[in-house]
């Protein structure tokens, strides 16, 4: 097969070079996108009068050959026509005959890919912003219905202060929140064509670039030509935004895989989201959780692999951006199917509710709500906090719980305190007094789940949902 | 000095530990906005009616007292105190006594913190975006000033076509300019009070984080206690836009280490701005940029840094989000000095316009506009692609320019050639022709650079510049 | 001051230069290593009568007042004079006057900071390898003190099989000797003396490059000068081989944070080990462990920010190379209290043995047994193991426990159980009968650790120790 | 079809869990190896009486088919049976019956893949040495054949001394010799069986781990079984190695770009080995060299993927470990296509002596020289310099080389100066007074050359070429 740009060359391109170089092995993906993006530009080109309309009618009939083509699964990709470009066109040229030569004009593979790949992904970043809006509200959901459970709240690892679980799960349904918001923020600087801006320079047919970028449904067209084929910022930000949303994923994660161990024993996950061991017949894995945490690396590494290639490129185009397309790739194929099982995994989850009341109850977590009983009371924090210490100190040496003291105990530790001390140690109790905007009473959290849910409904209708 | 959390604890801490886990070395930085957030929960706790008013003025007070000590370096840090946050509570206290005891009450270290680093990167964010408005402005200029002077534009190296050296530097101030929008967007986001979170659960206290927020400066306050106390997004969020940033600037970097290399010859740097060797006398050397091109690992590594540690986490806090502030502090510390230093350098550099205009000559970097030619003569761009190849194989092989054949030597390749091919042969031509919407004629650019201005303007307007 | 380059300069380096540039602020921490490398330079300039005898006495007396003054903290670092090895330079010239100027022939500052950071990191790499052998001597002392305590073996953190407490602490000792393995490993490759390579080419002078590196115990000298002002393999060895080492810190810091939970309860940190909280009294956090964690964070993104500083530098030196000094100093000084931390840490723990063989009988971990049981009646194992699977669920549905089963039960499921079942249902016995090498019965364990043991005893023979 | 693991679950796994968690479409890589590991298993069950001889010859024979049936194409790789593991073992079980059931005996998964890579790395490092060694050989050809060629030496990208190409070759040879040395020692760890750690807690039966390791060719078993299934270091120090080995293909990468650019003009690559534009019809571009740059990003990605996936999981076994193959996968696939790239690239290129030796004469690059000929006259290298950089300005302000200075104007400058001074002048001779050891004279690079020729005839000896 010929290559496009064969004219002034002698030698016939190394094989060993073809295989290094060739990238229709993996940028096939982006069919769809290239040949969308060439009868948009094909319909500009004869609108200008840049080719005929007999042209056009050609070229448009034979791309959308090519695409039932690849659709069927009977297009015959080739290594040697490089990439998904120089594959489409020498297609278009075997269909339409020299007219496919007439396509190219005014546009280079720099800003084609450009395109391809901006169109691509603002794509999939508006399926990963379904995604994540699914979640949030499967979150919204788990915890609206679980409002009267509570647990203890950590940190540190260590049990801090009694919580409801909808507080604690509500959590990331915040986070997971910040991620729309960037992924959203992230199409203002996507969703701009870079079409026309051709090799680098711009180009002295009289195209008229608004007019593809308006077919294409981009916001507006890039301003400067170098920048256009220099530019991969999109990917990095995506990059960025995704690993920042899977690290979110991690911790989530990891907070499952510890409450499946007996340790915990705070969840109960359904065999269908669990698999076994080749040796030990009694185990249950969460392996779902594992591999969600485990990619991780995955996707931070697409990340630094991208900023690595970038680093200290001189303008405008240089073959190293090539590299661009398979860690946004691999991150797109992981990020969406990780959104979709946590949202189904948490959907077929099963609350321990009694052990994560118990376990609230143990371990001294109201110590906080006995010292701000104290300031209630007129004493500095500081006091309160001190004598709280004694007493948990003094509850630890005689083996003795909060609840297990006689108010004469309390009293000997301070005066301020009377009966109605006991009220606080009761966990849901406890949690119940955070009244504070944004603290885990019952009536803080659903009004915080009521607001969300009205912020998500907003946003879905925003999205046409 | 006795910890404030001693109560419970029956020994004191070993040496190594406290060494091991001070902050104060570095979290001292944030002396300022420690005692700012204090003076606001201050206020608010008295406006609630939690602290009396004579506490409030005490503490106040005693606050002022330790701003003015601490800027007087007459503060003594202590190690064994921790952090920041104990630091200047201990001192509170020696000042006011018992009172200042009362100023942690409905707080938690971990509130308290999420507070100062928001308030430290709001104004360091805001800072960068002044620098990056001012890198973008000198760009501007320069790129005003120069618009005469035509380069070769380059992919892969090699020189492809003639541009205008104003458009290859305006591609630069369109990346700063992403960078800009990406820091504003981030204040969304992080432009939110924690405070009044707590530990992670809120408090039973009828405190009004509003009040807090509004005194601050804030947009709103956190919707959940426990995200609020676990959340470092918007610092990775902060490392990931620096590192883009820094990206570009590895880019620009790498181009002024090029133009001033004696095989290229583009700049000259002043003495001002080059250092020299310790052992060869004759050298001077770009060291300037060289090290903003090696610091770009350092802001990449920091993004890395935490993006590690956040992996996995667990809710709520854990210690482990220590562990946030250097390389956000290194990385602030690193950014502004290179935007400054970059828009300074690049004030003082000098073009070798002759050179850059021979060069622009040189190389058959008109081939394209040959082939352009062609088309407007109605050829398919392949078949005139095609044709020019065979132009350009063929003066090699002669060892001639362009300009060196004669026309009849052109009507060879083809009869469609006429005596204006010339005109496309001049570089200075060649790009003004290029007149395509941010193409790289003298009247793009100019459009580019005027739209450019109106939008630095207005963008200085709605910060106040 | 005057700069030693600055004859063929004009213009004065501008201040903001001057400080972006400057590395004393740093690369003063090798004030050490640069003088001794200066001594023994100067020996070889007067052995091989470069420069005089007398010469070399005042250099030397120079030097070592210079050694007095630094260590005295008596010595002024001037910014101006941008690095170490200009400022003792500059400082020899005030003592000694123009023989000060002999010291540097032969010899750039592209070699000498190779040389310097060699020594740095040759010193550093034998603390941190004695360190590790400290480590790991005190684990297996653990191990050995300890061979009683039965705990459950996790895969997937579900509990798996049973196994000895010091099989699983001893699973450490391995690899943080593989971290001891590779470096000493790396210190083949960095024992190597770049010296008189000078700025790239060498020199024609008559120097002795071999004397040199006898005096400074180096192995060998470096083959090829470009090669050794261009190369920081070494340092990014050295991040390497701490990443992994921090990995393997951040896998056991985990565990120790887990355990100290309340969940798992299965070790008690000593006061002493632990902090508390400004907000709850009862709070006592594993905050060393968690620090260790969270600073992995830190030492991977040293290793990424050298990776990319280095990242397509064209030889020989670039000044992006200054930028190796801090990612390398700040992981010696991070690795170095995390190691010795973490054996203090070790030593002090107490361990929960009740509670660690208690949970080793939940769970059904003996599952296996009972599978390997029935192998050796002669099933095949995947038989057996499907027959276990069925025994646990029927225990499931039953809510009953392994050793709850009546031998009929047992028969049901095959008629191969006997009565002599009930011994491997024992965690205890059960972790017994893997005697298989490097198993985790007593008899395996104990050979294990007396032949890590006896590794131990020759590693710390052949280092001195 | 039936998962192994089945007898304790009651549901089936989700589709949407199988299709998360399947290994298949990528482990399916380590076929061979898991064939190779179930033989020796199995002779090894034979050899101790586990299984009988004639079942092992059944599992044998059906292992060969199922080898064959994978080659030639026919075998059916299934999702639902998640890994390579079960696929194979499942074929085995139709096609030998219940015999097949047997193989798994004393066995896990968690052993048996660690196991696989081991084997499928020790195979890939060990073409990875022998691709270094011929890229190696390759280079140290090139600078031999080459030994006549003077060039600028630069630093900082300036022209610094003139120096052999072949000596700046040669570097790069070391680089790689490094490389060669670090992937050897890794087989030092890499090369240690793992099979017999079963699950995590070894077996209860009568294994002989030393066996199976002779049958494979380890050097030893392990010694721990929790840690040999818990350990990916032998991943990640390949991973390190290759990051390092690409950080130099890197660099040599960014020298050819640098050197094929028309400013430059260094060498020539072969038409070959270049590919065209398909807007610009006169490029012709160094893609090969380009790719090898960007994909050090790819292999750093990998880097930091695994070192993330690692960081924090507790002991053994966790599924987040399957995320260790594709990053290791993709590494060897990118690093040894480059290495072989790179030695076929290397051998095709034209170097352009003459524009390289004219650089080298230009540009006061042989200031040192006279700096050094001051010295052998007596002067202190600093007063040497320091006239050497006057000499410099001189030149610079008249616009004059060295060489057209008269004697007299060389005199004004220092008395010391005679005739022989134009001598040190020409770049040739420059570069052959460089006889220090490592140095860039002709002798020195000789035996530089004999020497590093002598290394690699032993090396090769050793790997048995």
């Amino acid at each position: 097969m010929k290559k496009p740009w064969s004219g002034r060359f002698k030698e016939k391109t190394a094989g060993i070079v073809e295989e290094y170089t060739e990238s229709i092995s993996f940028d096939r993906r982006l069919w769809r996108h290239d040949i969308q993006g060439s009868i948009a530009h094909a319909k500009m080109l004869a609108k200008q009068g840049i080719i005929g309309n007999d042209d056009l009618k050609k070229i448009i009939d034979g791309l959308h050959e090519i695409h039932n083509d690849i659709e069927a699964g009977r297009f015959k990709f080739s290594d040697e026509l490089e990439d998904i470009h120089m594959n489409i066109e020498s297609a278009l040229m075997e269909k339409v005959g020299e007219t496919g030569g007439r396509l190219h004009t005014a546009r280079s593979r720099n800003d084609q890919v450009a395109l391809d790949i901006r169109l691509y992904l603002r794509e999939e970043i508006e399926e990963i912003i379904a995604l994540l809006i699914s979640l949030e509200a499967g979150i919204t959901d788990l915890s609206e219905k679980n409002l009267g459970i509570v647990m203890p709240g950590y940190t540190h690892m260590q049990r801090a202060q009694p919580v409801l679980l909808s507080h604690h799960l509500m959590a990331y349904a915040h986070m997971f929140d910040r991620d729309r918001m960037r992924f959203e923020d992230s199409l203002k600087r996507l969703n701009i064509s870079p079409l026309g801006s051709c090799a680098l320079a711009g180009t002295s047919l009289p195209i008229d670039r608004q007019y593809v970028a308006e077919l294409l449904n981009f916001d507006s067209v890039s301003e400067n030509s170098i920048d256009s084929v220099s530019d991969r910022d999109f990917a990095i930000e995506f990059l960025c935004n995704a690993s920042i949303c899977m690290m979110h994923v991690s911790r989530i994660a990891e907070e499952l895989i510890l409450w499946t161990s007996q340790e915990f024993s705070f969840i109960e996950l359904p065999d269908a989201f669990t698999t076994g061991s080749s040796i030990m017949p009694q185990k249950k894995n969460p392996d779902v959780a594992e591999l969600m945490r485990g990619k991780t690396g995955r996707i931070y590494g697409s990340l630094f692999s991208l900023l690595t290639t970038m680093k200290g490129l001189p303008l405008s185009y240089n073959r190293d951006l090539q590299e661009d397309k398979e860690p946004v790739f691999d991150t797109v194929d992981t990020l969406k199917p990780t959104l979709n099982a946590l949202t189904e995994m948490l959907r077929s989850m099963l609350f321990n509710d009694k052990r994560l009341g118990d376990t609230a109850d143990e371990g001294f977590s109201t110590a906080t709500d006995i010292a701000e009983y104290l300031v209630k009371k007129g004493l500095p924090f500081r006091t309160a906090h001190e004598i709280t210490g004694k007493i948990v100190r003094f509850c630890i040496d005689k083996n003795k719980r909060f609840v297990d003291l006689s108010i004469q105990e309390y009293k000997d530790f301070s005066s301020l305190i009377n009966e109605d001390i006991y009220v606080s140690l009761n966990p849901y109790e406890s949690a119940n007094t955070k009244k504070s905007y944004g603290g885990t009473s019952t009536e803080s959290v659903s009004g915080q789940i009521k607001r969300f849910k009205e912020k998500l409904a907003s946003i879905k209708k925003s999205w046409g949902g």
